[in-house]
This record gives C-alpha cells, sequence and structure tokens, in this order.
C-alpha cells in the first residue's frame, strides 16, 4: 500500500522527521541516461521557500540513488533513494505529541495503528512527497523520450480563477510566476490572496489543472484500469486532495449529447475530431487528443490560529501552532500533481507494450 | 485489467451481445447467507425500462451462480456467476459494425486491440456493470452485518440540482422516484426534463451522491492506498463519469483553514468533530463520520439524431442510430455508484482486519 | 488467490459436484486464432477413462467460451469460460459429508472456512485443474506462434524409472503410450505396476519431466520474480505434487562446481554452452537452452481399501471409499504440467515484451 | 518484481558493489518492540568469514533503519532500510567486465537488459540476501510472538549425509557447528569435504532441512496460493537453488496410498494423525503439524580454476577468478532459508486473519 504502480512502481518509505524519505522504484527501463540536474531540478521545484507567498522552512532536498544506474545509465535493476531529513530532531514539534490537530491525520492514525510518530504528521506528513517527485522525474525522461509532455499549472487559488480553456495560454510561461499561474495578471491577483491568508495565519484552497500531449492511442485498460480512473487515483493520492475531473468534469452534467459529443472527422487522412469534450479517453483508453484533468485542493490544515480540539486523552483543549506554515500549497503541488502523471502514463505505456 | 479490488476481488468478463455477462468474486468470507432475493432485486434496480423515463429495452437479468455456495451459504471459494444475454444475435448493430460512433470507445478498442466485437459495444457496453451489481450485492450483504450502510441517488441531472446536504432529506425516499431523487418536486423537475430531452433523441448527465454511514475508524492503507483514492478509482471505471470529489470537493478550493478545519471535541467521553468537510476520511483513513462523495455522469453518448462521423475506412459519414436509447443513465447507476462503493469499503474491511 | 498469473492471468471457480468448472482468462493478446478443436483435443487429454489403466469415470468435459471472441479470434477483452458438470447430484459422496478422508483437504478447509462443500471434495478436487488445460492450451497456441514448445511425460512411475536424459528419447512418442512415457518398454513396466496397484484398490506415486524448447534468452524477473521460481510455484500448485527441481535439481547437490558449471564457447558466431547443467535458467532468466524440470508426485490419497480416520465430531472412525478410484494421476497430470508451463512461460514472455 | 510477498511485502534493492544494499517492508504489524539486537545477530549469521570453512571476505554488515519506528516499536507504515557496502570501489572485478563467467548471470542479465552492472555479480550478487535476512528478522520476532518456530539446518554437503529425520536430532545444536549440522560427527565429516574442496579452489553443493513448528491449522490460500507453492517460491528465489521438496518430496513418488496416507485418528480429544508423510500441509492448507521441507543447492559458480568461456565479444577465452572464493554456501544459506520461511509463513498469517 506504499506501493504505487503497475509495472513503473514507486515503494516509497519515511517519515517527516525521521532519518529520511526515499524509495525504490522497479520497472524502469534499461539504459535511460538518468539526468540527475533535471531530477534535483524537479526536486526544487516542490522545495518549500521559494519565494515570498511560500513557507519559508528551508529543505535542502538532494536526492541520493542507492543502486540500479551504472555508469549513469538505469540497469532494469531496481533504483533505490534517499533524501535524508535536515533537521529530524526537532522539538518543534512536541507539543503536538498528545493533541490531535483539527483535519490532520493524527487521530486516524493513532486509531488505526494503535501508535504513530508524532513528529511533524511522520508518515502524514506533505513530506513524504519528495519521493513521488523522484520516481516522476525519471518517467518523465523517458516519457520525454517518446515525445510526451506533462505541464500543469495552478488555475485557481480561493475565488481567484484563471478564465478559459487552457489552450488560451503558454504554459511555458506558469514557472514565470511564484503561483504557477500561466497568466501574469492573474497570478498577481492569486499571489496576493495567498499574501493577505498568509497575514492571518490562514490557509487557502485551490485548483490545478494538468495536460499530457503527445501520448499515443491505445493506453488504458478496460474496464477496471482505465485510464482515466488511474489518473484519478493517483491524484486523490496526493495530501489535500478532494476531487478530481477530467475532460468536461462536472460541468459535463449540464450537457446534452448532441452538445458535447466529440464529432469525428476525416483530417487529411487522419482521424481527428472537431472537440475534445472527453478530455483524450475514450471507454478508458486514450484516444491521441490532449489529455487533461483538474485537482481540487483544500486550504491546508495547519493554520497559525488557536482552534479548539481534544488531546489524545480525549479531552477539550486549544491548539496553538507555531512558528511557520504554508498558506497555499499549489505552486508546490504542481510538480507533484505532473510526477504522479507521469508515473501513471509510463506504467501504462509500459503495459500497452504488451498488447502489440 | 478486468479484476478489481485487492481481498475481495471481482473478476469479470462478458459483452454486450456475446452469451453473457459474468464474473468470478474471490475473497468473499465463508459463512455468509447468500440472499438471492436480495440479489436480483439489486440487479432489478440497474434493469433498463423500469419506467416511462428510460430505456424500454426489456433485459431479464437473472443471475445464476456456478460455484462458491454450498446449502446457501458462501463457503470462502471463488464465487463463479453468470447473466446470459437475451438478445444476443441481435442484427440491430450490424450499422455500427462499419462506423465509429462519436464519444464511444470503437476506435479506441480497434486501435488499441487491433480487433473488437462492434455489437452493441462489446467490451466498453454498460451491460458490463451487471457483473458489478452481483458482487456488490453481496458486499452489501456482508457491510450489513457489521452495521455499515451505503445509499446513493441522483441529485443532479443538466441544471435540475438538488439543493442543500444529504442530510437535509430522507434517502430512503429516493427509491419512490424514476429517478432516485429523494425530493419528490425536485424529482419531478428531472424527471421532466429527462422526458424533454428524450423527446428530442438527446441524452443528458448529471451527479450522483453516494453516503456510507457506519464505517467503522481506520480503513484506509496510506500513502497511496488511501480510501477516497479507492473509492474515486471505483467510480471513475464507471462508464460515462467525468468527475470524482469527496466531502467538501471542488468547493473546498474557495475555502480557508480556518472556515473548514474539522475541529474535534469531547461528545460526552467520545471523540467527535463539529462539522464534517472531510468527508468521513482523514490522512486517507476513515475517522467513522459519514463518507459523503458525488460522482459526475457525462450525457450519454448514444443519441437518436444525426452526427457527423467516420467508417472504419476514415471517411466521413453521417451516423443515425435507430430505435432505443437511454436519454438519462443516472437513476440506473445508482445502484452501480453503491455497488462500487460497498465492494470497496469491504475489500478494505477486510484488510484493516490485518492491522489489528 | 484464485488467479494465476500476473499479465496472462487465470482466475478459476468451480467445484468437484456443483454447475460446473470455468474461468476467466484476462490479459490474453488479441487477434489470436481460437483452435477449438485443439483447446477441446487437449481436455481430452486429462479426461479420465481414456485407458484401462486409468479411472473408469466418464467426464464428457466440453468447454464452452462466454466471452473475449468475436468471428473466431480473440479480442484482448477477458475470454469467460465454463465446463458444465454431468453428474453433480451424485449421491456417491453422501458418506463422505461426515468423515475426514486421510491425507485430504477435508479437515484443512473445514477448519479454515468453518464450512466446506463435502461433494467429491469440493474445490479441492483435482477437477479444478479442468480449468488450467483450458487457458494452458490458449497459452500453447500463442507460445506455438513464437516457436515455442513444451512437452511433458511420464519418467518414473513408484520404482519404475526411465533412465537417462529427455534427450535420449523421441518424445513425440510419450502420447503412443497409456501412461504417457516416450520409452515403450519403460511404460510397459509402468502400465503393469499401475495395474497391479489398481487391483488392490490402492494407488501410486511417480515423477513427470517437462522440456521447453524455443524459449527465447531473457524471460524472468529477478530476484523475486526468477523463471525457474515462477515454474516451481506453478507445479507447485498442482493437487499431489510434492516436489519440483529444475537443472541438475536435488542431484546438483553431489557435484562441484568444476563438475558442473556450464561453460561457453563460440558455437560458430553464437554464444552457446558445452552442457546444460543450469536447465536452461542462469540467474533466474531463460538462456536460450532447453528448460527443462521435474515434479514428483505422491500416490492419491483416494484408495478402495479401509483406513482408520475420524469424523467431524472428531470420532475414530473407518472409511471404505466405494466403486472407483484413479490409481496414478501421473498419466492424466501430463497435460496440467505442460498447462501450468505453458501460462508461465506466456506470463514472462508478456512481461519481457515491457522491457524491450 | 523485486518485490515478495502479499500483506508482509519486501521490495529490496542494491548491488553487489554499489552504495549499499537494502529495502522497503511493507504491511509489518504496528506496535512490534524491534529487536536490534537480534536483527544484527541474524545478519552476523549469514556473514561470510565467520569461520575457516567459509569465505574469507570481511563484511561489516551493519543494518541502518530509515523509517516505520518510533521510540523502538513499529508504526504499521513502511520500514525503510540499508546496509551500506564497505567495498564498492573494488578493482577486484575489472577484469570480468568483459567475460561472461559459467554458469553466472552476467549473459542472461546483459541479454535481457542491454546493459549490466559487472562489478562483483551486480544484482544477481548473493549479496542481495542480506536484505532477507532483515525482512526476515523482523518477521522471525512477529512469529515468535504467536509461538512459531523456524529452524533450519545443513543436511547434506556433497555426498555427505545426515541419515534419518529431524526429529531424530536436537536443531538447536545445529548453531554449535561451522556448516550448520546438528550432528557433530556428520558435521566434521561436511566440514572435512569443504575443506578439501576448498584447497582445490573448487566449490560443493548440498542441501538444507528447515522445519516450522506452531504453525496454526488454516494458513495457505487455494488453489493457486497453496502454502507449500508460495514456500517453493521462496525458496527457489534463493541464488543457486536447484530444488524444492516437502514432506515425503519426491520420495513420495516410490510409495503407495495405503503406505503414505496420514491416517486421523482421535489424540485425547483433539484431531491427530499418526505419520506426517503430508510435512504439515493438506490441500495446500496448514494442518497444524510440523512443516518441514529441503531445499537443494548447486555448488557455486566461482571457483578458483581455470574455466573456458567467452568473452562479452563472443570469442573464446580463459578465465581465471582470483583471490577469494566461498566453497560451499550451504552454512551462510541456513538463515537466508529460514528467513523466506519466516517471511512466508507470516504473510500467510496475516491473510488467514481475513478469513476469520
Amino acid at each position: 500500500m506504499n506501493t504505487f504502480g503497475n509495472i513503473y512502481r514507486l515503494t516509497s518509505f519515511g517519515e517527516s522527521h525521521g532519518p529520511g524519505i526515499g524509495g525504490v522504484i522497479d520497472g524502469c527501463p534499461a539504459g535511460i541516461e538518468l539526468d540527475t540536474a533535471f531530477i534535483q531540478s524537479e526536486l526544487n521545484r516542490r522545495k518549500p521557500g521559494q519565494s515570498k507567498i511560500t513557507t519559508p522552512r528551508k529543505e535542502d532536498d538532494e536526492v541520493q540513488f542507492l543502486s540500479g544506474i551504472y555508469e549513469g545509465k538505469t540497469t532494469g535493476t531496481p533504483i533505490g533513494f534517499i533524501i535524508w531529513n535536515k533537521n529530524q530532531h526537532s522539538a518543534d514539534y512536541d507539543n503536538m505529541k498528545n493533541v490531535y490537530r483539527p483535519s490532520h491525520a493524527d487521530y486516524t492514525y493513532q486509531t488505526k495503528y494503535g501508535i504513530r510518530d508524532p513528529r511533524g504528521g511522520g508518515r502524514s506528513s506533505a513530506r513524504e512527497t519528495i519521493a513521488r517527485c523522484v520516481a516522476g522525474a525519471i518517467a518523465k525522461l523517458v516519457l520525454r523520450q517518446k515525445g510526451i509532455r506533462i505541464q500543469a499549472f495552478t488555475s485557481q487559488v480561493g475565488n481567484i480563477k484563471l478564465n478559459g480553456s487552457y489552450t488560451d495560454y503558454d504554459l511555458d510561461k506558469a514557472e514565470d510566476t511564484a503561483v504557477r499561474c500561466p497568466d501574469p495578471a492573474t497570478a498577481e491577483k492569486m499571489e496576493a490572496l495567498i499574501a493577505e491568508v498568509k497575514s492571518k495565519g490562514d490557509t487557502i484552497g485551490g485548483v490545478i489543472t494538468c495536460v499530457a500531449q503527445g501520448v499515443p492511442i491505445g493506453l488504458g485498460e478496460p474496464v477496471f484500469g482505465k485510464l482515466h480512473a488511474a489518473l484519478g487515483h493517483a491524484m486523490l493520492t496526493i495530501n489535500a486532495v478532494k476531487g478530481f475531473e477530467y475532460g468536461d468534469g462536472f460541468e459535463a452534467a449540464l450537457y446534452r449529447g448532441s452538445e458535447r459529443n466529440d464529432r469525428f472527422f476525416n483530417d487529411n487522412g487522419h482521424i481527428n475530431t472537431h472537440t475534445n469534450h472527453s478530455g483524450g479517453i475514450q471507454g478508458g483508453i486514450s484516444n491521441g487528443q490532449d489529455i487533461y484533468f483538474r485537482v481540487a485542493f483544500k486550504s491546508v490544515a495547519t493554520i497559525l490560529m488557536e482552534q479548539e480540539t481534544v488531546n489524545t486523552e480525549g479531552e477539550d483543549t486549544i491548539l496553538k501552532a507555531r512558528g511557520r506554515h504554508d498558506p497555499c500549497v499549489l505552486p508546490r503541488a504542481v510538480p507533484i500533481v505532473e510526477s504522479m502523471a507521469a508515473m501513471t502514463l509510463l506504467d501504462f505505456l509500459l503495459m500497452q507494450k504488451i498488447r502489440n
């Protein structure tokens, strides 16, 4: 249950304040040139404290590879890796040992396992996602060779929404803004909102949109291995995610078949569709069009305001978190969404090799 | 990939117009009294042609059990079953052999496998969900013994939405209306809309809400086996589903941590929360509150109107489907949503037995 | 746990005296011409009552395919199938309802599940292997296209052993003898021994040798998916099997590295080995040489002699089975061994497609 | 494929001369007191150079735990661990870079993956088994709490065999001899043979017998998850293993049902059997008797004698390995056999919790 994927598989381990976070990648194709600079740049993208709008926590997350690589190339054997934790002996979390933080996993972990590591949320900390970024970065390297490109961006923060479709924007510009929104004007508004929220010690949610281009026709394993079901599962494993939709998504409920069927036509000798309401997937199988989907994030539970809660004895108490917090997880979550999408698509790409 | 679940597992088979649809249920606990009347009643709930608003196709779907049962009880060995198809030699679909229907899976199946069964969509037909209802009905029988109850209902059809929260309604009343909406007034509007859509040979989408009550604390297997990720995956495997959200869902993007954290309190000796924005799951593990989620369905692709498309040679052509169609899949999908939820929850309930 | 394989997967169901035995084959490549005459001939090979030396029970085992086939070819969707039981209401086994037969699974099933189907051993009956023969026959059809051939034969019955190596015999001749031994003289002795054992109502064990030729280099997934480990697992799932060895097997314990290392040489431009003590597998990966292994069967537990045992109340009693029995399962087990080998090799062949 | 187990799962990584060997243990029950001294003592048991009869290579194998433990107890989250390699930059293996060693995995790895780590066999090195001993030691700690005990010993080296049954010996004495044979006289002969073999730079095979006592009735998941099939699979994944048999094993082929059926009797109110030819498993399910099995090891392929072989260009050449070698792997393999048995039994013990 700490393993993700069928063929390209990540098994991850590690707690927020233990020795480190790491994992084992099994099923990676052999002979892939491991571009460590790229992998590190991906880790840097999810690092907190990248700008004034995010958490100031310093994390020098450097990945150490432990196996599966020879002379800079993957060998087809499992790739072990670790990112060592820097501040594992922090006393900052001592006051959380005996309290169940609202909307955190303290209470459910304690009840499920009868024991939990209370330091920084232990296994339930979002720091766990570092391992995903390593496996996702390697997946991207493989996908890139196949002409598949994945790009995510922040499309909503609180009530500030990016208008229109992803096709209206130059997605490469998303990285130019701190909030990772491809429209500078909207990004500015989002950043202002985050700053305001931060000043109050509060947090705010949002939506990330992700687009995969160049995906060949045929990925997906019906009926229980539909491609979008796997993508949805992947996204819903990310901390704070509350919803997933692809193609027209929830809006599809409003429309009629006559309005939203994607009609085929002969496009200079190739089969193409006039529209892409389907989001690039039909019957659970990719159809060669862009795959796009949206992921809803709630506001992060850690706020710097007093909250009523109970302690581990079940007694009413007041919690006041100290020091630092992340007012909006969206910018940092962008590379995580991309990583999960990359792992999923690579997994299905490898599975499809079996079919033909 | 035609297998669903980890411990309680359904492997399904069958095409729309082949001999039948069936499956194998593995991992069902032994000694369960098999209430065949209940199972049949669940199959009847998904049967088309139940009322004037749905498809008039007659399907006498009767399940035949082939193994795993002795003297009316499950034995712990695999339960094989089949529902025979009545009209497998229908010529109705002959005209679809050489055409790719818009927003159907004809084109992607053909490209993926190099061959497809064109009769009624073959494996991609929604008729496949019968097998899920059988496995779901048995899962419900087991869950019922544990005090777990699952109820789904139609909460939106086109732009007609049920207002407020599920807690505002008596969910048992959903079955009293043809559209399976617990509010008679809203149901009437939904049914009127469906009738109008049907008269035009068109189709319309909607949303189903599902609630699971009595789920014990502790179900869910972090980090990649989070309970809501499994529920999302389960729902997204249902034909025509475009989105999934749980708890506050996409709306969560709008709010702040201070507004939406579920604060704990001592509730006469028990730990409880004032609100349930989390949707009964925290850190991927059930917390004992109601689990609720929403599933978005697009309008069904089969419409009785002329549509531009291409044939299997890639040439532009006009498709005009004949005879009968289902203007709104929502009412029939209600038991399917429940079935997938029941299988998922039973699977996690059994997994949790390992933990303690 | 009633599913075998990773990519080419058989999920089987059925009891000895229930409605039938069947299964679902998932992951079969699409476009395979389904040679039903061949599949039926494979089923006939395992049928009891083929000759005077085997059980006289009449079983007209005819397979009915339920899905996954269109116009005689596989479509890549799951292949459901069933073999109906003819004598499911037999009263012959009524006296076994309240007794635990020695060295049968009655007692362990009852204790594990708290319930069991006592008719003919229920799920633990060797009749379950019919489903394996169907899936194995289809696997053989696919492997044949790739030039892979699997042949098993009886190499030992009681103390009658076939001398020398499999390379000393024309394996095609095995099917000419009732006992399925390629050497007529040895076959005659084996058959005489079986006749003698049968006349006493007793049973006898033996060994089946299996050879796979034409297996390409590279099949096997180290470290826990070694090819021979998967073959061993496959064989040990067959009823009455007590041991598995490949290459030199247990005899390898006696020899020195200098005596048994398979030395490489340049064989007219190809890498070859002088010997094949390794049995065609090195480091868990096929090396292009013949794969050969041996499977030990104990004598079948059902004998027509009085035996002390206990009833389901735990009281001492005497059991006397009636009517008919199989004095030696080896001849019938030959196609089952081949089927399990075929499924395993196809599974690894498909997995290897991912790697290159 | 580098993952072992279903519920209690080890995913391992690492090469002989990379940074280290490690793994992730998922599914370990929470709240287990981690006896690190015991775990280290188990690692020491497999360490080479323990006595004059084994390889003089010095390996200070110390395990570092990376996650899943809080205040000395398991938390139910994945346990990451690593054993750092000491001599990862050894030049000793440089001469093997361009040669395929006879009966090693060099050639098959190179052909399968198109690339390999040639240093010390890379991933195919037996050093990989360290990870198994860590996971096995933890499994033993859990099993011990349930009263289950696993003991393996060397029962054959070359033609020196331990006579009689395991019940004739005090198995605790196995650890008193360098060769790990419970009979001092036989151990002496085995050690003399190994010394002689070693003096020639040669290697020798043997057999390890393993006994599991205190296993409750009911472990095993028919039909493809039979307990002995899982044990056989586990053993066959160990380097150099060529065969597996349980209960009567290959000898069972010689006997009749009337001679070898295990007859039940009422043993002072409990159901018991007079004999245990079945090896503690019937129908794939444990029956409460001792489980015992035998594992055949070939002689290790690395010998210090000249051998004909080919280089990576396929040209004939002579290989002369230098320095050090392990004349007989049996003593070191004893804890590995125990570890694989412990992991398998714990896995099935946890699975059985689901059933009742």
